[in-house]
C-alpha cells in the first residue's frame, strides 16, 4: 500500500479501473432486455433468488479454484477481516446453503458483477468485472431429473434469445472421464492434470495435447494413446450406446456410474424436446475442481479464437508487464462459452463439514452474451431506433408575440399525467421555442406531443399530435381534445400506440454471424 | 497484508463480512418490490439508466469526501493500478459526465451497491454494504425547475410507497447558510466547520451546538449567537418570506442569491402540489463538501435515534476495538434520513478541468426504506402469505396400486405448459406419493394443482384444481380439462386467478408506527 500518491486532485487520469467499463444507453437497454429475458425462463421454473455480499472473508474464497486463486482480487488490510471480492457466485451460494442448514432444498438464481484479475479482452465481453447469472439447484432428488430440468432451462433462455440452432451444449461426465483415465493406466495422482490437458483439445489439436501429457506431464505414451482413443469422440445417443458396449469402461465402477446418468439424462432431455441442441463430447473437462457428475459448456459461433494448427492454446496471463493489456483485437482469443456448470454434490460440505447438499446448476455469461447481440444488432438497420427512456408524452406550448412560456400550465399538465401514472416531460425553460421542443421530443423517440396554446387553453382545449406521422395523414397536425378529459385521452392513444417498443424489438433477435463479428471485433 | 493463515479449510468461520448481509425469500420479495417501485417513478419522468464499475482508481475518490474518506473500502496493491470500492453513486456520476463531454445533458438513476467502513447497525438498515437508488439530473436549465422536479418525484415515490402524511422533506439552500454566516461575522475559514456544527443540530440542542462552536471551534460567542438566531428556525413559505423582509441578510449577495433560489422553488412546488411534504429548516446542512445550492433531507418517524437533552450526538465511530460491533441495540441509533440531496454544480469540473455541468440529485437509502416496511409488514398477518416464488401450476401424478409415477407425462406436461409461458413445477421424484406432492404446492402456495391420473389420461383428460377452495366449493375436488386443450385451459384459469399476488400485496403499504418499531428493533 505504499504506492499512494496521496491527494492531488489534478494530476489523476480520468477512467476507469482496467477490465471495467461504464455501461450506459443502449447497451443498458440491451443488456437489461437480456437480464429479463433470462430472469423470465429462470421464474417460469419456480425459481427464487438471494443475493450475497460483493466481499467474502478471504478464507472462504481458498482453495476452491485450483490454480485460478491467483486471480482473485482481496481488499487491502485496513483493520478488522480479511475479505476478497467474490469470484463467481457458486462458492458464495454453497458458503449460504452451509450457513442456513434449514434448507435443505432450493431452485435458486443469482444475476450479479464477479471479479477476476484476468487479462481483458473488452469487445468479446472478457473482463475483470463482469455478471454473471446463475441458476443452481439444491436438494436430494431422484437421479438426473435437476439435470435434466438445468439442461431444459438453458435451451429455453437461449430459444428466447432467439438463437435457435446456432449455439451447442457439449456435456460429459466426470465420472466418465475419471474411469477413462483410470482404464487408460493414468496414475491416480495425474487425474486431474491429465484432465486438464483433455481440456484443452477444443482449442488444440490431439498432437499437441498427447506431447503436454506425455513431455509436460510425463505420462507414458501408451496411456495417452488409449486416452486419445476415446477423447476425441463427440456425437449423441449413438455414442454412449457404443461407450455401453464398451466391456472395459462398463466393468470399472466410475464410468459404469457415469454412463447410467447419462442414459438417464439423454432419456430425459427426449422428453423435454431439447435433444437437438446436444452434443456428448468427450472431450470437455471443465477447469474446476468442484465437479462431481455431468458438466455442460454452450458454445456458439465465435465462441472460439481462430488458432492456427500445431499453435499452443494461450496460455493463462502471467503477471507480466502487459498482462493489464486488451486482448480484443488479438484473433486467436474468441467470446469463450456462452454458459457453463455442472453438478457438484461436495461444495457444500467443504463449509459445513458435516451434511452434504448436492448441487447442480449453470452459469450464463451474460457479457458474452451481450458482445454476440451488439454485433447483431449493429447490422440491423432498426437497431438505431433503440429507446433509451419511455416517456410517452412531451408537454409543450407555443404562442406569438408576447408568448410568456405557459411554464405553470406546461407544469400543471405535467403533474395531471404524472398522477395518472404516464410518463411524460416538459421543457425546463421558462420560455422555451417550439422547434427547440419538438426537438427535445424527437432526439428521445417520444410518440406524443402536448401542445398547449393560449386560445386553446382558453378554450378548455389543447391539441395532441402523434409523432412522426407521414405528410397528408389527416391527423398530421394533431387534434385539439378536451382538458377536462386530458387523462383519458392520453392514456386511450397511448395505450393505442401499440407500435413494438424497441425495447421490444430486440426481442426476435436471431444471431445470423454475429458471433464471428464479434469475435473479429476490433 | 501479512495476516492471512493460508488455505486452512476447516478453522475458519463461516459468515459473511461485518456489516454485510445475505439477502434471501421474503426480504429479497419486498426489497425487489420497492426498487421497482421507486424505478417506475424514475422512468416516468424520463429518466435513463447507466451502471459504473463497484470499485474506481483510488485517487478519483481522493479529496471528495472530507473527513469521511477514511471510511472508503481499498483494494489490495496487487500490482497495477490502486482502486478503491464506491463510497457513493455521485462521485462515479461526475467522473462519468467528465470522460462523456458529448454528453451536455442526462436525466439518470442509478440503483446500486455502495460500501462504508462505518460503524454497523444492521437491523436498522445502517451497512457496510448498502444500496442506493440515485436519480440525478445534469445539464445546463432555468433556474430550480430541474431541483423542483426532483422534489416532486421524491414525494411520487413516497406516496407509491404508501407514505403519504408520515414524512418529511427538508430543505434549506447553501447560499442562505453562507450569507448567515457571513452576515453573522464567522471568518471565512471557519465556514465549513461551523456549518458541520450546525448540522447537528438535528440530534442536539442549541446550548450543545453552541459550546461545541465557541469551546472546540473557537468560535466568538456573539457571532454564535447570531447565528443562534437564524439556524433554529424552520417553517413553510412565510419563513421564506421573513427571511426576504430581513435587511441585513438581503444585502448579503451569497443569501440574496439563496432566497430568490427558494422563492422559486415554493412557487413551483405549490404548482406541482407537493408543498404539504415541505419544511423550510434553517438547521439543515448536510456533511458534504460538493452542496453549491439546494439541500434537503427526507426523514420519518424513526429517523432519529433517541437522545436525551444534553447528550451529545453520537460521534462518528473511530478506529478502537469495538467500532465493529454491531449497533442495532443502541437506542441513540435512529434509521437516519431516507433520502438526501442536493445541488452540486462544480463537482463535474473537479473531473474534467474544463466545462461545468450544472447538477441536482437525490439519493433514496433503499436499506433503511426497508427497515422501516419490514416492520410494517411484519406487524400485518397478511404479511405472512407473500410468496416467494411465482409458480402457477404443480404438475403431480396420482395412481393406486402399482402405480409407476407418470414421470414421462409430468414431465410432458410441465413441457407444454413452459412452452406456453406457463410457470409450472413437478416433483423431481420417480414416483413420488400425492400427500408429499400437495405438501410442495402448499409450501410455495402454488395456486392450481393439475393432477394426472392413469385412467384420465387414457381418456384424453386430466384434472385441474384450485388449490385452498373452501369445504363444500363445487370445484373443491378439481374438474377434468381436455388435454388436448391443456394450455388454453390452463391460462384462462390462471388469467381470471386475480387474487393479488403477495408482491402486490406489499404495494398498498402504508407506515403506521414502523419508522419507529425499526427504530427500537433489537
Amino acid at each position: 500500500m505504499g504506492k499512494d500518491k496521496g491527494e492531488g486532485k489534478s494530476s489523476f487520469q480520468l477512467k476507469v479501473p482496467k477490465g471495467t467499463k461504464d455501461w450506459e444507453g443502449k447497451d443498458m437497454v440491451i443488456r437489461d432486455k437480456i437480464f429479463t429475458t433470462i430472469t423470465d425462463v429462470f421464474k417460469r421454473h419456480g425459481a427464487v433468488t438471494i443475493d450475497t455480499p460483493v466481499f467474502e472473508l478471504k478464507e472462504i474464497l481458498s482453495g476452491k479454484y485450483g490454480e485460478d486463486s491467483k486471480l482473485i482480487y482481496d481488499l487491502a488490510d485496513q483493520g478488522g477481516e480479511l475479505c476478497s471480492l467474490r469470484y463467481d457466485l457458486t462458492v458464495p451460494f454453497a458458503r449460504w446453503l452451509a450457513m442456513n442448514s434449514q434448507i435443505q432444498n432450493i431452485k435458486r438464481y443469482h444475476i450479479a458483477k464477479v471479479y477476476r484479475r484476468d487479462q481483458p479482452a473488452m469487445t468479446k465481453g472478457r473482463m475483470r468485472e463482469f455478471y454473471q447469472c446463475d441458476f443452481d439447484i439444491a436438494g436430494v432428488y431422484d437421479p438426473m431429473l435437476p439435470d435434466a430440468e438445468i439442461l431444459r432451462i438453458t435451451c429455453e433462455i437461449f430459444h428466447a434469445l432467439g438463437w435457435d440452432g446456432r449455439y451447442t451444449i457439449k456435456i460429459n461426465h466426470r465420472k466418465i472421464l475419471d474411469g477413462i483415465f483410470q482404464v487408460c493406466g493414468v496414475p491416480q495422482d495425474k487425474i486431474r492434470t491429465i484432465s486438464s490437458a483433455v481440456d484443452k483439445l477444443d482449442k488444440s489439436p490431439w498432437d499437441e495435447v498427447r506431447r503436454e501429457m506425455t513431455e509436460d506431464k510425463g505420462l507414458d505414451g501408451e496411456v495417452a494413446d488409449r486416452i486419445g482413443e476415446y477423447v476425441v469422440r463427440k456425437g449423441g445417443q449413438e455414442l454412449l450406446e457404443q461407450l455401453q458396449k464398451d466391456e472395459k469402461l462398463s466393468a470399472n465402477e466410475s464410468a459404469k456410474a457415469g454412463l447410467d446418468d447419462m442414459g438417464l439424462l439423454f432419456t430425459y432431455l427426449k422428453t423435454f424436446g431439447v435433444l437437438q441442441n446436444i452434443s456428448f463430447d468427450m472431450s470437455l473437462a471443465r477447469g474446476l475442481d468442484y465437479y462431481t457428475g455431468v458438466i455442460y459448456e454452450v458454445v456458439t459461433e465465435g465462441s472460439q479464437g481462430k488458432i492456427s494448427v500445431g499453435q499452443k492454446k494461450e496460455s493463462k496471463p502471467k503477471k507480466t508487464a502487459d498482462a493489464d493489456e486488451d486482448r480484443s483485437n488479438d484473433p486467436s482469443v474468441g467470446v469463450g462459452s456462452v454458459a457453463a456448470g455442472g453438478r457438484y454434490d461436495n461444495l457444500v460440505s467443504m463449509f459445513s463439514g458435516k451434511g452434504q447438499i448436492p448441487c447442480v446448476g449453470i452459469s450464463f455469461g451474460v457479457d458474452r452474451i451481450f458482445s454476440i447481440t451488439k454485433q447483431r444488432l449493429a447490422a440491423d438497420a432498426s437497431a438505431a431506433a433503440i429507446r433509451t427512456n419511455e416517456v410517452d408524452v412531451f408537454v409543450m406550448a407555443f404562442g406569438g408575440k408576447g408568448f410568456d412560456g405557459l411554464l405553470p400550465q406546461r407544469m400543471e399538465v405535467a403533474k395531471r399525467l404524472w398522477d395518472a401514472g404516464i410518463k411524460a416531460e416538459f421543457s425546463w425553460k421558462v420560455k422555451p421555442k417550439l422547434p427547440q421542443q419538438f426537438k427535445a421530443a424527437e432526439t428521445n423517440g417520444v410518440p406524443f406531443a402536448l401542445i398547449l396554446g393560449e386560445e386553446e387553453l382558453a378554450a378548455g382545449q389543447c391539441k395532441i399530435k402523434e409523432m412522426g406521422l407521414p405528410e397528408g395523414h389527416p391527423e398530421k397536425d394533431g387534434i385539439l381534445i378536451d382538458m377536462s378529459k386530458l387523462e383519458d385521452e392520453v392514456k386511450a392513444r397511448v395505450s393505442k400506440l401499440n407500435t413494438p417498443t424497441l425495447v421490444e424489438k430486440v426481442e426476435g433477435l436471431s444471431l445470423d454471424d454475429a458471433a464471428e463479428q464479434a469475435s473479429k471485433a476490433s
